[in-house]
């Protein structure tokens, strides 16, 4: 049964181009097929996949109820058996996202959501203290706006999104729901900067952003997604260029010390550099497949758009001129790349900074007697661990058994699970599991249940989890960069899934040639550079820096 | 030159019908001009106002820029003039919001956003003590799902954009930008809930939404605007109904106690119900113009959706049941309700629980000796204050004058001004001015730079002023409610700018006929309700409630 449930085919829903298409399913059929139901009311084509409708018809509304009662982690493909599949049954599975019924498009649930907050949390902060102000600008752009910068329409213009009907009437000019908000940016700077005293003017926005993508996978790249553009402009392009670097800098150490992703920050080449920017810096990060996934940017816009636009401020002297700009953006891809990153065979694994729970407690004791002792320990252990600051759950559901709870969880990538027994009551002790170090390994017993031994323990577990996560990743991430120094070793390190490095100084035209060849681009020019002569892997010119090559998302 | 700047014209840009329409305004225009451009881009005609181009046109950058130096409170508006002007220039000056380049849309700016980011943080907070996960559903919805529910697609079919082209290519379906999201929210709980064990399902977002308004008014009625919608459904109806009466409570205590608004909460009549509802309750706040602003809903929505979408659960018998459901809400117009409830000439006076800054400091000295000594002191009274968890800000800069500074953060509706000159500083002690409080009388010597008597001092002020705009706002709406108890009586008071609450058992018929013939509504049928017996003031019949009737935004 448990087979039958596990439906090979969501792992293709989403991004695998099919030619099966459903029609006439109704809105009778069995919860199993309305579980995913996307592409459905929507383009049918590009995402109902091969699979027997009878089959599922079979399936009853216990059969699914049933679900619930197996061992959850049975239902998530082995990671290293298919990691496509493996990525789509964790979200699934975690309750971190679902898709929508428009094509590309998802649902983020509250447990995604909740690392989403923190991530806000975080960035708020950081944002705020160097500055900027949040606010909100509209989502309409008309579409002239679009036209005004040339890369920017040229980047753009197949992945818009357009509004034609207001109110029942045909819109005189078409409105863009805003692919990103450069455009509108400028034009509402032109109406709030006039002098130099109005700079730096530096603002930021948490908003959605419509990309009409065609191939998509949830998180990564959603036709709606969520995100934080930043948007400054400043008097000379060294205070932007300095502004683009800090922003980054932020990313990186989020990345770093939050979500324990060891990201390689850079500059963008020019053929990946945003449209409208003079320079993108980057942050990389290298997931569980080994392909790199774009974790967020920081643009040095220089005076593009304020040429565009006639975003112009008097200066010191009295002269008008325009102002230099950056724009910088996380999005909802992040959490994708926390998925990747420290995700197992057994689910989700969250770093202790950013996971809505950090520790689940997990009463056990069957007899009525035993269980009033228990629970009352529980309950007191997690006072204890909320007054200290600690994200904590009790499950304390009768409807499970402890062991599906610990799978559950596991599941669900919590980093530390308490269990508490009759016996440890006794004792005044606890047992506590890491979720990084599996099995018997990862347990300890008789930890005191002593409000500061107890807390203290927790703390520093919490702690090593971060670092191990972060130590565990970089040395993954090491060992799968390899230095080249010619193209038949970029190419043999491509082919082997690995990231290559080498000394590039080569064209543009190579540049495709290599993506053609090989599937991966220049992901960036790192700021940390070897030190020594460099000639370039292509052309055996001096380079001035290394490049790294990856396959990407 | 002040009133050459004063620009009447701004007042009626946004909510007055014109037919006045301008064309070929180029991006070189004076930027006096390019201000307010709504409208030149986009359906001129309703918006564009009847000015003279040319007067605009002399206006040149340099007397631009010296608006700046003008005391700021002289460009608004009398509010007993012109309310509508007053509301539109207290926006404007005080840097809350600015028209977007779409009909009908603003750009929310830091001032007026950090008030929504107060708001926001207060309601998470609730929200999540009440057992609400916070998430993000999409905002594309397919044309079909809004016509499901039969009053839904009646209530929202003139106010919808739809998107027609995705990608260059147009759609198969058209989607809809949501307006509000239960038909989504239903699409989505069909997939998650199961059985009776998956209920409650309680969640909320953050989100924009768009309705194709015809009469906008910046924050209380605008295309796109921000707001949290709760959803939640429940395994029986005395569960939602709770629900919606506990969602109704925390709305009224945000009202109370963070924005000093005195609303009267009740539930909305038949014809004012929520398209889909079967019941809604609401907060009503009398602006001081006495207009009544619908400031927040919630929903009984009963099985209207959940059998629209068929959202069923199996309950403990092993019966399906369709779902019992509430939604409620609170947008960005309640920014306007704040600033129409407590603004005055001068401008904006926020309550101290939700004022970005609650304590600006203004450094007075002219000699350069003074000066050092003067900011030591304010910066070390910020510190304090600061410490004291206490939102304060010191205006250091040297280009304006104290007497400016002194205007502008009264005019920015800032509680507390604590200013500090050479004389304070050899006192050690500080000058504090309240905003509620104009002139000499709010003004008090000699307050102690020491940090504990300056804090509890500074903190039992700030607490002062949140009761008294509270008792202030409350005595107004009292003194503008008149108990009616005849159609007579009720035209006498709705004529003089009244509430009228009377007893009502009539019919829609009736109520539609007070509407057109004295301009207003019923707001509520206010829970708290008078004892005795009541006679319909409209036919005599026996009455189970009184109404409240205004004339509303």
């Amino acid at each position: 049964m448990v087979a039958s449930l596990r439906l090979p085919f969501v792992a293709h829903l989403f991004s695998s181009p099919s030619t099966a298409t459903i029609t006439g399913v109704s809105r009778r059929s069995p919860t199993i097929l309305r579980r995913f139901p996307h592409g459905l009311f929507f383009r049918p084509r590009l995402f109902a996949a091969g699979f027997s409708a009878q089959s599922m018809a079979s399936e009853t509304q216990d059969r699914v109820d049933n679900l619930k009662n197996r061992v959850p982690t049975e239902v998530i493909t082995p990671r290293s058996q298919d990691f496509n599949a493996w990525y789509l049954d964790v979200i699934a599975n975690a309750e971190l996202a679902d898709y929508g019924p428009v094509r590309g498009t998802m649902v983020i649930r509250p447990y995604g959501y909740a690392i989403w907050e923190s991530i806000q949390e975080y960035l708020n902060v950081k944002f705020k203290e160097t500055g900027h102000s949040n606010m909100y600008f509209l989502q309409f752009i008309p579409y002239s706006f679009i036209e005004k910068e040339a890369s920017h329409v040229e980047g753009f213009s197949l992945e818009l999104a357009m509004v034609t009907i207001g109110g029942g009437k045909e819109l005189e000019e078409k409105l863009v729901v805003r692919p990103t908000s450069e455009t509108i940016v400028n034009h509402m700077f032109t109406q709030w900067i006039h002098s130099y005293r109005d700079l730096p003017l530096m603002v930021n926005q948490w908003a959605n952003v419509t990309r009409w993508e065609t191939r998509t996978k949830p998180f990564v790249r959603t036709l709606e997604f969520l995100w934080q553009e930043g948007h400054t402009a400043h008097a000379t392009l060294e205070e932007a260029e300095n502004e683009a670097r800090q922003m980054i800098d932020i990313y990186i150490r989020f990345a770093y010390e939050l979500a324990a992703i060891p990201v390689i920050a850079g500059r963008k080449c020019k053929v990946e550099t945003f449209a409208g920017a003079c320079k993108t810096y980057t942050i990389e990060a290298m997931m569980g497949d080994r392909k790199a996934l774009q974790a967020g940017t920081s643009h040095n816009l220089g005076q593009n758009y304020s040429r565009a636009f006639g975003t112009l401020f008097t200066d010191e002297n009295g002269q008008r001129q325009h102002v230099w700009q950056t724009s910088w953006a996380i999005s909802t891809r992040f959490v994708g790349g926390i998925i990747m990153t420290h995700g197992d065979d057994i689910g989700l694994m969250l770093p202790p900074k950013l996971a809505p729970t950090q520790v689940v407690i997990v009463p056990i004791g069957k007899k009525d007697d035993e269980k009033v002792a228990v629970l009352t320990a529980a309950s007191s252990v997690k006072a204890v661990l909320q007054t200290a600051g600690i994200k904590v759950k009790l499950d304390d559901s009768d409807q499970r058994t402890p062991g599906w709870k610990f799978n559950f969880w596991e599941m669900k990538g919590v980093p530390l699970r308490i269990e508490i027994g009759p016996r440890d009551v006794s004792s005044g002790s606890v047992v506590i599991s890491r979720r990084d170090v599996p099995g018997k390994q990862g347990k300890v017993f008789g930890i005191s249940m002593e409000p500061s031994v107890l807390e203290a323990y927790v703390k520093d577990r919490l702690d090593e989890i971060q670092s191990s996560l972060l130590e565990r990743a970089l040395a993954f991430r090491d060992s799968n960069i390899v230095d080249v120094s010619s193209y038949e070793e970029l190419k043999v390190a491509i082919s082997e899934g690995k990231w290559a490095r080498g000394p590039w100084s080569a064209s543009d035209e190579d540049e495709i040639k290599v993506k053609e060849e090989t599937g991966a681009t220049i992901r960036c020019f790192p700021f940390e550079q070897p030190e020594g002569v460099k000639i370039c892997l292509m052309n055996g010119n001096p380079a001035e820096e290394v490049a790294i090559f990856a396959k990407s998302y």
